[in-house]
């Protein structure tokens, strides 16, 4: 399906303050960028660079006052994610040298206190995507969605404790869990077609099978209609913008819908 | 100076044609891309990775009978190039790594049979910038630019030999001669605002004095207005379209105009 | 000054067990490999790959039973390390792009949390390497070196709270307290020379001034002699057995020494 | 096998002389390396750095006067080389990106020339590897294995025309042949084990059936007991030494020899 997305962020900083931004998706193999168009306002230089996880950020100083960022891409996605109900684990002698990074803890995702919770929480599901799965959904029972409750520091350890929290937060639990079984698992940001309240979003993937599978504990179903900005270990990774000066976010509006082909 | 720019390319296979297209220009240090579109008609599914050089390739299987890819792009760019003379060389233990290949020979610059050449025709320039400057200007004087002299397999000995040839030769022989001096040369494809007749353009870079420097043989002045679509070795790295079975190119169109601000 | 270091490895399985080692140092711009040794008893099967940080990984899957892994390596190093009281700090905007993720919170280095600690350790240092410098001798102070405290889930939080750990424990303090003063800073492990006892070694380094420094808060004054094996975010990426099954530890012993030139 | 190799080699310079050496082979999927040294006559400051093909390269300033360089291994590779008559090409959408570069032309494989030749030679060879193995054939039965015909200028054009040439020669042929084929091949350096007389060697890879398999045109039969050094696109990527300053090669002795396991 083809999506138009965007974002329009002002930002007030009292003085210039440097900043990367990661905005800009990339075409992979699950998406096309058909169009895009990135604008800041005041007019000023960027410089884009690819980090280790392959993903395209800006790096740039927002001049003091308000600055505004608008951003928008035009691309085609699948409608649907696949999903692979049995598909079994790959060995960790199998592994993509490239997925064994989500192996490791992270800074929200400390995967190596999760080992009891994690295999309480799959009880007897087959191991492999069986298991993914029954972590998406141990969460979406447990866990509450719930505004107010986490910030910026909320590990996945805190959540648990709190029992609520949101997409970041579900996404760092289901994280942590998959990990603690040897399951690589790692963070995605980016839009979600329908997502209601619409704001960007977050959620995981885990590598079983051969491949990387989507998965998303905020939702009741499979859903597609996504749109990935970023991949990281966790949410320190794939922050839209990280900045290295004082800097506020005075007004974030988000789009998603349908656009026509050709 | 914000540029407009794009083509429109139709090819026509008689059977299905896996294809690798380099049409995607991306930001960088020198050029900051505002917004951009990239179609196919009919629409078919892109795979997109990045080569050994940086540069956004766009993996496609064009469809047998008429195929039609339609790319544009609004981009900052600086309206004039940095020149340098007197810089000096980068001695050959300073060179960034990265740029070490640039001093290999390659299909189409085999720089090794050069030494003579690149000796004569800088004389007695200074070391470093200079040298760079005139081998273009000494390109100038002795290449006709003139079509229907070369091909897809024309190297800068074939172009010497000739005595004339296109954006591509002037570019490849630049290269050839830094080479023998041992300056890092490498290859640019893309815009350049004002080329008349305007077309896709060549050009060449050379490090010298810690950096990158553009220069275009087929040029006069130094001039900006450069868009970047790719870097490489030389002209087999950077083809616009590297076709894997049979594919003509039926009609190509390319236009960069001056684009407003904001 | 050359030296000889190594260790002997004996691990216990009670499966096959795979695991990722990280043994082998590489050459690079601060050390040279003269000799190198790598063995296995019983001999098996290894993969080598590089990973995001440009470490060396071997690949293998430990034979149930007793296993035993040997390098050794002869190499180059700087007798003293660089040392550069008043090196500004890099502005954010100049930081080279691979820094930039050595600014991040990680695992064991929840830096988004030490504002305040990292504000009040300083105090009135002048920016940059002084500030480095002062957090070094800050640890050293306030945080006793004492075996037992700390495990392998111990983060730089934990560390504070307990006011003793290792040399594990103290890079995390100071890599979180730099990363709060926006220093980009990462763990390094490997050999020391005259360290007492003698072990692997963990300290970290901070970048400023255009570069890395190294710092060692276990140390009283700058100390050379020092083997680079692998960097890392923390201790996380740079585990010398990562293990995806049960496997044991049952010995270990490691050596530094001086080596004859020549 | 286990197998003990290495290379003695003199050089003079007039004056400091830099230069890039790829004398040190790396542990992957195929080999393994168990004990390596790499020694320097007078000691000299060397610096490594991986380049784009994956191979280690060792920077150094070699000192006017004579110099020495010794490197030696002791590797684990395989005795016998896998064949597999009959393994089909893989489709060009479907192979991996990092192949691509290797079906361009080259400096010593000007491969866009070699079609009507390519075809001629596997005639009605099934597509795949058996194609890459008629041309390995076709080489040896159509080119002579002489010494003095080629030097380090000399393309597969130009050994085609002299009808003989040294294992460099074979491969740059091979790989213009299957590449023109659009079958990716790539130049191997390394050793061969009771190579006759001994010397470093060079033998080509094609891509076909979803792996890269090895061909060696200057040998009769399939043959293990390899190691690699080096892979580029062709020589020009995979010197042994590439100097950017006079100096001359006044000796240089290789030994390939079986060593004791354990």
């Amino acid at each position: 399906m083809r999506l138009r997305a965007g974002c329009d962020i002002t930002l007030q900083a009292p003085h210039d303050a440097p900043m990367v931004a990661m905005l800009r998706p990339r075409s992979g193999d699950a998406q096309w960028i058909v169009s895009e168009r990135y604008e800041f306002d005041p007019l000023i230089r960027a410089v884009e660079y690819v980090d280790v996880f392959g993903n395209l950020c800006q790096r740039i100083v927002a001049p003091a006052g308000n600055f505004r960022i608008t951003t928008e891409v035009v691309i085609e996605v699948d409608s649907s994610i696949a999903v692979s109900p049995g598909a079994e684990p790959t060995p960790p002698q199998s592994l993509p040298a490239e997925t064994l990074q989500f192996l490791l803890p992270s800074r929200y995702c400390p995967s190596d206190t999760f080992d009891k919770l994690a295999r309480d929480a799959v009880a007897d599901a087959t191991p492999g995507y069986d298991q993914a799965e029954a972590i998406r959904a141990w969460i979406q029972e447990h866990i509450q969605y719930r505004y107010g409750v986490s910030d910026g520091s909320t590990s996945a350890a805190d959540t648990l404790r709190d029992g609520a929290g949101v997409c970041r937060d579900f996404s760092h639990v289901g994280i942590s869990m998959c990990r603690a079984l040897r399951i690589p698992a790692r963070m995605v940001v980016g839009y979600l077609y329908r997502l209601d309240p619409m704001d960007l979003h977050a959620w995981f993937e885990a590598f079983v099978g051969g491949r990387w599978y989507t998965f998303d504990a905020t939702q009741k179903e499979p859903r597609g209609g996504r749109i990935t900005i970023a991949y990281g270990r966790d949410a320190a990774d794939v922050a839209l913008i990280t900045e290295f000066a004082a800097l506020e976010t005075t007004s974030m509006k988000v789009w998603v819908e349908t656009a026509e082909t050709g």
